[in-house]
């Protein structure tokens, strides 16, 4: 490496990170001290160079993405030892279970976002933004490979590279059309803040076409007719939503159109919100069905096209035409096609999210990291470790536990794999222990096959997390918890131990903790399932709502918006306004 | 007319209009007596029948336009003795005035909208209205061609045609381009609400791409030269704002290219704000050199290619070139396309605005009004009349006016006239006979010569009214007044003498009342200009503007979305999310 290029980098260095002033000076005055020695410079050791200078090279942390788990990490990240290149389409993080509120207006679209750079700058730290898209990622080489969102001609190259010592990819996932033909084309997705404003916009001007006097009475029914393809918590709201829309404010504007407004659900399986209690199922089935909004289950799209949207019935096996005004398509998710060919050349190619451990790892990667929609945590199986498990445990290799080498790896086991826990919970049992008892005496000794036999069901707990919001932030706060931890935990590592290999895992496992889920059914009421199979539905779930809610914002600024919003709404009713 | 169609009116008067309940139950319930009178039907007069339904039927005022003439109009309308129905491409009127805060966050594009029917529908009277645009005005038979202004494939019959009994032309200007090539193409005006949200999208944009590593220093400066073509009032406030913007909020988001920024300014004539009082113009001048804003005085806009924009000095007749990264054009109003062939077929093919008579009438038309930015009073000139108007007030055709004679007619001169109280202002006289006075003895009779003399120089007092919401508004007021009291001032005329016909005017004729002007100058400073040359600058006019926009809203909404808007930037800052 030659002077020259050290003194730009160093002063490249210097003028982005003004914290880095006290490291340079120590690091520029030691070459001069050479100098001043006379002679010595030719001396200098090239490998003492570059140590000293990787001593003062922060780690480049590159997180790919502003969407929940990203922000979070963030918010969350206090070490000073890296220098972060955040690289997003959208220089914004967006409050997104508002989106449906966003769609009618309830909320602001503006009051749900808030600019990645304010959250950063109060940080303090060296977190840089770009906003571009990541097309390409090179784990080889540690690199990424960018080009500009913009697709205006603004002028100026747009493609760039960037090298990272660690990456985070958390650019989340696309909605699933599950190649159903015509979606693509003549459907609403709801996923991006713009995919809101873009159906607020086309809701009035349904309203306002309809309004023609040239419009035949079919034609204002057809116009009218909207359709929610998807009876997840976002459809149900969104259709929930704009029955209110309808019914609060525009049946005032409208007056003479209103009698031609139809929503129609369509859900592929048996009922709506079908990862909900029993009882929310119910009560908001019937809730819709009281209010008017048809909702059509076992209902399967198979094709939509610029008039129709035609369903196949399970039950009766008709095919069903309907003709559409807005169509909105919420059934799920799928993987970002800018990541298709990453997870190809890591041989996760038919995978519908990437796979990582269970310390948010990318297969494979040591230094890449997955979290959010975009991952999906590959819990590895007892029974695949059951031998090295066993193994690891008997100390003294008698090909038996006696109780002390038991009690001694217990916690690792548990730990190391959570499903171990959820076993036990559901069986109601405390420790470990009383699966090997019951299928054992009591002499507390376990050889092979017991310990085979009592662990053998336990893998049946494991399941894929929810792609939610809730899944996504607590990783991004746990894995900037590594992060600010990463050098004490390179020494003394605090995760479970390693049975296939030697030593411990640096950290503790990420362990998702439920803290419940909203759905709400519009009118002013909410479906609430809280931890322990609380169920709550009305008008206090939705108070309930709107406190969680507004108390997750990112920023004071936000939250005031938000707020004043429900506010306005509640004085002034929602604007009409075709912006 | 035949009964079937007869009922087919009816009906449909009913179902739109609750209000004519009585008076068609009244209507039908008369040829049902006939019928049970036996035989009387065939010996109904069908003109009394006419007659009947004339009277019942409503006259019907067509409104082309939601902007401040159109809106103003509505909100003032009292009269529930017409028929009104509302035909714009917008379905919300825009508080123009303060689109220059919303290019850049400073108050949201919402909260400067409020929706059209939401105004209407408070008056209880029979307003409708049609989001489309009128293609075609027929004043032959009394029809207007609309289409509806989707362009959208929503479906439908997309055409239709509204008869009027009156129509009401508010429809506005667009930007006028002088037909500078590559003006439309490349730069960005500022007339429309999305015009406003474009800006704020660019701006934004521009930021980012200077941002990203692999552009050039000079790159970044070319894509942060923002250049403002116009230096009138919008002009002037979109550079103040947006270097607030600069100073205030990006420059703490993006501090590694803060210093890129260039804003410059063009004005064409001498000076900035030139129709401000000179100590304004002064002040907005030194202000914004101050600042760094490049005020280039004298340079004109010849050309505007993609990457530059072309310019002539006045002074040095140098051609310059500015590489710029957006461009912002507001250099005056000219006709919209749609108007165009309307004002050929009236012969006004080369005007720049349809002219109308003092009552805001189209010339040549007793139905048809024009106002707002799309129209200008073509004001009767007193020497043109100046014959008539003498012989109409020699009551006793001595070829003389005896004082008393003059006495009689000098009030309707002074209101058919206005110009003649200008000069009368302008010269600190009293009254009209000072002038003749001045140039004849004192006998108090004029003959026509003095009389001639004595007027002529009163018509050099005569101006266009400028093209601004204020003149707009007292427009719509003024119309409205004329509508709410027509049957009134039908019987009654209070307008001035008919000096080219017999009897009076219906109404008095439009009187512009100039209330003041502002020019916000950035850096909560504000120049005012208030009636009587009284000229304020600062802070405190500052809080003169915010209280007069704040009262000026169509809403309490707007109003509070206004006033927390204004409240949230002082906490918080400006959005800069590119959403």
């Amino acid at each position: 490496m030659r002077w020259s290029s050290f003194f730009r980098t160093a002063s490249r260095a210097f003028h982005e990170n003004p914290s880095l002033s006290k490291c340079l000076v120590v690091c520029t005055m030691i070459p001069f001290n050479y100098c001043s020695g006379g002679g010595l410079l030719a001396y200098a050791d090239a490998a003492a160079e570059k140590n000293m200078e990787d001593k003062c090279r922060k780690k480049k942390v590159v997180v790919l993405g502003t969407g929940w788990a990203g922000t979070t990490f963030l918010r969350n990240l206090k070490s000073t030892s890296f220098d972060v290149e955040v690289v997003s389409p959208r220089n914004y993080f967006a409050f997104t279970p508002l989106l449906p509120s966003v769609t009618i207006g309830t909320v602001e679209a503006r009051s749900v976002v808030e600019p990645i750079r304010s959250i950063t700058r109060k940080k303090n730290m060296d977190i840089q933004f770009t906003e571009a898209e990541c097309y390409r990622i090179d784990p080889k080489n540690n690199k990424v490979y960018c080009r500009s969102s913009q697709d205006r001609n603004l002028g100026g190259k747009q493609e760039f590279s960037v090298d990272y010592d660690y990456l985070i990819i958390a650019i989340g996932a696309r909605s699933n059309t599950f190649n159903t033909p015509g979606v693509e084309e003549y459907t609403h997705f709801l996923k991006e803040v713009e995919d809101a404003q873009r159906i607020r916009r086309k809701v009035l001007d349904l309203f306002e076409r309809a309004s023609l006097p040239c419009v035949s009475e079919e034609e204002k029914k057809k116009l009218l007719n909207f359709v929610v393809v998807g009876g997840g918590p976002t459809g149900v709201e969104f259709a929930a939503e704009l029955h209110d829309f309808v019914h609060d404010d525009l049946s005032k504007l409208y007056p003479s159109i209103r009698k031609y407004v139809n929503i129609t659900l369509l859900e592929a399986g048996d009922h709506i919100l079908n990862m909900f209690d029993k009882r929310i199922t119910e009560f908001a089935e019937r809730k819709f069905s009281r209010e008017g909004i048809d909702v059509r289950l076992g209902s399967m799209v198979v094709k939509v096209t610029d008039k129709e949207i035609c369903t196949k019935e399970r039950g009766s096996g008709n095919a069903v035409s309907l003709p559409y005004g807005m169509v909105v398509w919420s059934t799920g998710i799928g993987p970002r096609p800018e990541l298709l060919q990453f997870m190809k050349d890591v041989g996760q190619g038919s995978r519908r999210a990437i796979s990582t451990d269970e310390w948010l790892r990318v297969e494979g990667f040591h230094n890449i990291y997955a979290l959010g929609d975009c991952a999906t945590i590959n819990q590895r199986k007892v029974m695949e470790d059951i031998a090295v498990i066993f193994s690891k445990a008997d100390k003294n290799g008698d090909g038996k536990l006696d109780a002390e080498e038991f009690h001694e790896v217990v916690d690792d086991i548990i730990e190391r794999y959570p499903q171990v826990d959820l076993y036990l919970k559901k069986k109601q049992m405390n420790n470990i222990m009383a699966l090997m008892r019951k299928s054992e005496d009591v002499s507390g000794i376990v050889d092979i096959e017991t310990f085979k036999a009592g662990l053998s069901e336990v893998d049946s707990q494991m399941k894929n997390l929810p792609a939610t919001a809730q899944v996504a932030a607590q990783q991004g706060v746990y894995l900037a918890n590594c992060f600010n931890r990463m050098e004490q935990c390179e020494r003394y590592p605090e995760g479970p131990l390693k049975f296939r290999g030697t030593g411990r895992h640096r950290f503790r496992a990420f362990r998702y903790k439920h803290l419940g889920q909203f759905a709400p059914l519009g009118g002013e009421q909410t479906a609430a399932q809280l931890p322990g199979d609380w169920v709550s539905i009305g008008h206090s779930s939705q108070w309930l709502w709107y406190s969680v809610y507004a108390s997750k914002q990112v920023s004071w600024r936000t939250r005031y918006l938000v707020v004043s919003d429900w506010g306005r709404r509640f004085i002034f009713g929602r604007d009409s306004s075709r912006i």
